[in-house]
């Protein structure tokens, strides 16, 4: 069954250009290996008068996004602009008119994945956003067939290129936060405002994205709570490696049990945590993402490769076009997860181990004194590690699970103790 | 769209057994989120009168196989007697009867992978078979759909838990091969016989079945040279150690370029190697199983699971019986990978850098005999490690990339040099 496909694309910047070019390098191997023969028909620009690629058909660029998103002419609408406005209602006119939509929009499908869900389903069309999730990595597709069948229990992932370059330096080289960000910026691996990758909300982002299809439930960024990197210190890495850990930027979204009408309730949070040095995780480096994935029958998974960079991203979106191609060819499409929006659950009930460094007032009794604080607020002590002396202690602790809630109250009493300096860094401990 | 499908399964033992009761768990989930009502209709099995799972109705079972393959009311067969005899033609019944199959089967699909997928296509149903490949990780369903699109270029994978799990333990406890076997053996990790894992066979069918989806060429296991786990040492887990590697049994199929009319030809090798300690891959512990995928512009992509065991593989096999439900309804099915046969690229004329491990007796001048012998074969040494001393000097080389051919002529000729009391252990070294 052959079939020519008019892919017409919005944005043309650095994924949109990376796509629009490896779209034409793949074609003829594409067409014979499908039959389908894709044809970019069309590019929709801010600037269609600026120089682009000599790689690009200039005649092929219009200031005019109607021309992609309602022609005629056009049979799948990739979207490649970025942000929520306009490009939420540009999305939505395409899906309107009938057209199978790409995206690699982790804010648009992150806060606004619902409507748009529930609009391609409506119109019978695809709706598909692979790089939204962790660019090259195949995760979402996973998620969506292969473990259907399957009980999800948890998504954890390193899901932000740039914090994991900047903690794997930091871990490595024993770098301060600001000197490895600089770094990264001189290097091109962080934006020159780099405040949605280190404060977590590009992560928040994916992690709704992968609840939501991993828990069939719909969940949006805001329903994520969150906690960037920049507060951590060299000490904090020196200490980690002590106690056998590594420190990477979490996103982690869980599954539990309880909840209205048997389908649970949803702990969705963003966070720098204590990762063993043995796990698959720790041992993802520099700008490499992962994610992995506990399920009741099919045990662990995890999902490795780049998670951002304009030509991975560009073969995840050009796979995403494929399926679509072949979709439209059998005069079919992939039902859109639209599961109802999650019940969350409460941060303060959620349960973590955690790592506490504390700083005191040696004297006689302080340690008891503040492990009986731990002990009344329910926060059981697994370990304590004392270093310096007399008048002044550095003491880490490593707790037992014990919920946020827990942990909260029993700071906030440690706060009002004389001897205790400082409440210093709290770090959750994945598990 | 509701749809109710009736699934009938031939063979009821470890995997047989567990994917039923995982179907009769999971429908009413699985009905809830796709409105596929899953019934288990019928099971076929060598001994009816056997006692079974509580768990499963006694009224299912037949001596009987055309019960399910022929059966009018069956509409997906799931095939999970293993082997070749008798069940490649159950298989090819089912597919003429226009049944979907699905099969966690990879003798049967490494070996005659080709003519099945021709049968379904000719048929126009699924033939589906993750559970083959890596049992629980969903490595082929990315390869046929998400990386359709890509270049790939290499696939290399940990695809056997039994031996990996050796692996892990001899490094780890610098024991030897026999004693490790033996415990695995008896905590149920290695079968009785375990020829077919220790010698590369299994992985070998795994390495076809990689192979011929990420290449879209037909290649079968015995288009695969193997060597197996056997003849390892604890010396040699301990010199690499020494420089900074793990030993790893791999499966590696590479594409290249040249090859007639383009499509390039393929090598396919199952070997025991040196994997750098800090690659994905050498993190890969005990039974899991990870699969290493190279492409042109999405880099590097690693899947990691659990690689075997009855519930992760039921978790594989119930995903696609999903999937080939959903496409009943849709009146449509994947187009299964029928590449034209792999041009294989002769096993001589691969290359690889290698590790070897000789033993000399010291005199002057035999170093410089001994890489004089590999120069004029073009194997250039890139380091040299001398152990031992006096007349008996253990010395081991590390090259550059190579081809097996000059390989193996150096070393012929190394063994007719007095002074070399043996041309050890050679293993190559994953790049
Ligand atoms: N960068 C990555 O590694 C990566 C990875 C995964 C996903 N993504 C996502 O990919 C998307 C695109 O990112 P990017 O870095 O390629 O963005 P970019 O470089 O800023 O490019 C934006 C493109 O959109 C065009 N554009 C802006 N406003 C427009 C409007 N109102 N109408 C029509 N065209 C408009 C621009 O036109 P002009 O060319 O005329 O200015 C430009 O071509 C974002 O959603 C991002 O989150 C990026
Ligand atoms: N074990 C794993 O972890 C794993 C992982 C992935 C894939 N696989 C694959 O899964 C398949 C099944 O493996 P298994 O370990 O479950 O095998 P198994 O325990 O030996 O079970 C074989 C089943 O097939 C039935 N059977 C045998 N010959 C038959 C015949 N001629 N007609 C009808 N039924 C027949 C047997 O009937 P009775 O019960 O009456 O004896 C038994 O129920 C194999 O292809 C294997 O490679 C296994």
């Amino acid at each position: 069954m052959e079939q020519h496909v008019r892919v017409g694309l919005l944005g043309c910047g650095t994924v949109g250009e990376a796509f629009a070019e490896l779209l034409v390098e793949r074609s003829p191997a594409i067409e014979s290996v499908t039959g389908i023969s894709l044809e970019l028909a069309r590019i929709a620009v801010r600037d269609p008068g600026r120089p682009r690629s000599s790689k690009l058909d200039p005649e092929l660029f219009t200031g005019n996004t109607d021309d992609v998103v309602k022609a005629e002419d056009i049979d799948i609408v990739v979207e490649l602009i970025g942000g929520t406005k306009p490009v939420g209602e540009l999305v939505m006119a395409a899906l309107k008119a009938g057209k199978p939509v790409v995206t690699a929009n982790k804010e648009l499908v992150g806060s606004a994945g619902p409507e748009l869900f529930a609009a391609a389903e409506q119109a019978g069309v695809d709706f598909f956003f692979e790089a939204a999730a962790v660019a090259a990595v195949p995760i979402l597709r996973p998620l969506r067939e292969s473990l259907l069948a399957e009980d999800v229990t948890r998504v954890a992932g390193i899901v932000n290129g740039t914090t994991n370059y900047i903690l794997t330096r930091m871990m490595a080289d024993g770098l301060g936060f600001g000197e490895v960000l600089a770094k990264a910026q001189e290097l091109g691996l962080a934006e020159p405002d780099a405040t949605a990758d280190i404060e977590g909300a590009d992560a928040a982002s994916k992690a709704a994205i992968l609840a939501s299809l991993a828990f069939n439930q719909s969940v949006v960024a805001h329903n994520v709570t969150r906690e960037g990197i920049t507060g951590l210190e060299p000490e904090d890495f020196e200490l980690a490696a002590q106690f056998g850990y590594v420190i990477k930027l979490l996103a982690v979204a869980e599954r539990f049990p309880d909840g209205p009408d048997g389908i649970g309730s949803v702990g969705a949070q963003v966070f720098p945590a204590l990762v063993e040095r043995d796990h698959p995780l720790a041992t993802v480096r520099d700008s490499f993402n992962a994610v992995f994935v506990t399920t009741s029958a099919a045990g662990e998974l995890m999902f490795y490769g780049h998670g951002a960079g304009p030509r991975p991203s560009a073969s995840s979106i050009l796979g995403d076009v494929v399926s679509a191609a072949d979709h439209l060819r059998r005069g079919t499409h992939r039902r859109v997860p639209v599961g109802p929006p999650a019940v969350m659950r409460p941060t303060q009930e959620l349960v973590h181990s955690y790592y506490i460094r504390t700083e005191v007032n040696e004297a006689p009794g302080v340690l008891s004194e503040v492990t009986g604080v731990f002990g009344r607020h329910g926060v059981s002590i697994r370990k304590v590690d004392q270093q310096g002396s007399e008048s002044q202690a550095r003491v880490v602790f490593i707790t037992f699970p014990a919920t946020e809630h827990a942990l909260h109250s029993a700071l906030e009493e440690l706060r009002g103790l004389g001897h205790v300096r400082d409440v210093g860094r709290v770090l959750r401990i994945y598990k």
